[in-house]
């Protein structure tokens, strides 16, 4: 998508050939910097500090990783130390450990003087791939964007709530649940989007805001409290949110509050999409609200928020009285009966077990080997 | 309520017997400043700066400010200069209207002579019957909590979630949400006290959590998103929030975001309690989702943010892109359909148009002529 008017993707191949272009999303909204990984050693430290975060990207980012470790040692002893170096940056992030086995397991079948050009490739595969699936999800969430375009007055645009931050910023390109919106936009169905603030970590103020703003999509950022509101009165008309994971139920893992805008939804009509590629769905998980496992991170992202001051310096600053304890649960599980539809790059599909199963079967085949 | 080990009100005489202390509430929760106001050009700019904030402080603030201006002119002019000062300061509150009509009427029956120690006694009356109410909630909602805490397994603490500051700080003592907490805590029934942050202006990160944790109240700030997930995994026993208006059919305006609240109690079984002073309920308006316009507020709650940095500066932040636009939408209108009763000074009444009609029936009077 573009930044300043020019073509970005998160991550990148440099014209040397060999080092890695990618944008520190950690200076983001404030400050546009492209860093340079030039070893593996760069590549972890940009997972582990959030340089580069969004499942799809990390994914992306590790592979590029252990094609920076070839240019250092081919050797299985190489393979294997780049391997345990990338995975421990986020040993959560199922996209992590699914890029590094994809990479490990080509590279152990070669040898080691074919390793090189062989990961680099392979690196640019699964970058992609991931811009493929996303222009699936892109295509047929357009659909649904058109066909609510079509009941709009002439000139009124679809008004879209999103939270977090599902964009092209977590994937290498597009996004998923902003797919649909910047190829509406491309094509001239108007959107303008409601962008959840999303704290603690505020990812849809300091990076969909950001992003959407430099493509030019009409936006608004509202505090999380907001979006019933909105509902009540007409003003949403539909949600699509991203996802970390879906159970084989449909229940839908997301960023935490996401389950309070799907009961927003419900109570007032609107419709609750959510957009996904299909790896997100977790076929050995048959309920996502009670197996799903949140994740806790730490009181900080509570009892801090780091800005930019009117002089330019940014700081960070104490909004929680010192001695007040904070819970920061990351994630929750909107429950699949308040989920309209779950747009994939295979379609829109219900947010059942029957439908996903229908589906993917293939993904079902390989659950029962 | 205590501060330090020391019991304070918001709002007090001081011992000079004429200037009036307050908290300055702009410097919570890092720093404990007390302001005198000696002049009602000083009440005015506490009102207005926000160095006081709430319904009913507000009221108590006023009222001390008309005593104030009538040390320096008894006359009519002095009266009217006085109220119009005070009433710009903060035009759509309620509170504020009822405490400077109060004092005008009772001041213009008077000769000028007798005019000083009438206000200051008026102004008093005022404070303590805020006090009065609010203890009436306590005594209500604390029955409430009782019966919670008689179903809880042994030293198992009664867990309630509360949104924005309706606490002593918005009120002259006990607050209105918290006063049967307050109440609980200090007659030894446990009590744990979820407290949502409330973005964009953060009173429950910044006020209610210093004012419980002053008071020695355990409790937990969380974002605004964690609320459905903590009821869906059976972490909230009930809900007990404020209000700024309660519609004649018991729908319930307060801070924006209670809604979704609302909505994630019912769908998990949690009791919903809104608290109140009766003053608070609207009889003039029926329908409180249709017919109470919501205030929108400055840009700039959103996309700046205020806190202390490590080394103990006050900075304030921009956390927004500088080019993305924002709404800020005050109040929300929970339905009452999802309210399981307002706790009020005349006991725990179902919100619906009869129940409201019953308690009230001199309210109701007061409407028809």
């Amino acid at each position: 998508m573009k930044v300043d008017g020019r073509h970005f993707r998160s991550i990148w191949l440099e014209a040397d050939g060999w080092s890695v272009g990618a944008i520190d999303q950690r200076k983001l909204p404030h400050e546009f910097v492209v860093a340079a990984l030039t070893t593996c050693d760069e590549a972890a430290d940009a997972i582990r500090s959030m340089l580069v975060r969004g499942a799809p990207l990390i994914g992306a980012a590790a592979a590029y990783g252990m094609a920076l470790a070839m240019r250092d040692d081919r050797s299985e002893v190489g393979i294997e130390h780049a391997y345990d170096m990338l995975f421990a940056t986020r040993p959560t992030a199922i996209n992590l450990k699914w890029a590094l086995d994809e990479m490990r397991a080509m590279l152990r079948r070669l040898p080691p003087s074919a390793r090189l050009d062989a990961a680099y490739a392979r690196a640019a595969d699964i970058a992609e791939q991931d811009i493929t699936i996303n222009e699936g999800i892109a295509k047929n969430g357009f659909a649904l964007l058109e066909a609510f375009a079509a009941r709009k007055p002439p000139g009124m645009p679809v008004n879209v709530l999103t939270h977090c931050n599902a964009g092209w910023l977590a994937t290498v390109d597009w996004g998923t649940a902003t797919a649909p919106i910047y190829l509406a936009h491309d094509r001239g169905v108007g959107v303008h989007v409601w962008v959840d603030e999303t704290r603690p970590r505020n990812q849809g103020a300091a990076l969909t805001a950001w992003e959407l703003g430099h493509h030019g999509v009409p936006h608004t950022v509202i505090p999380d409290n907001t979006g019933g509101h909105l509902m009540q009165h007409g003003l949403v008309d539909l949600v699509i949110v991203g996802t970390d994971r879906v159970a084989a139920n449909g229940d839908v893992c997301n960023k935490i509050g996401t389950y309070l805008k799907a009961l927003a939804a419900k109570d007032n009509g609107v419709p609750f999409y959510v957009a996904l590629p299909s790896p997100t769905i977790d076929f050995a998980v048959t309920d996502g609200v009670s197996k799903i496992p949140i994740e806790q991170r730490g009181a900080e992202e509570v009892t801090h928020m780091t800005g930019r001051t009117a002089d330019g310096r940014i700081e960070t600053v104490r909004i929680v009285p010192e001695n007040s304890p904070v819970a920061n649960y990351a994630f929750d599980v909107t429950p699949a009966r308040l989920v309209t539809g779950l747009i994939t790059e295979r379609g829109v599909l219900k947010a059942d077990p029957s439908s996903l199963a229908t589906a993917f079967p293939e993904r079902i085949a390989a659950a029962a080997e």
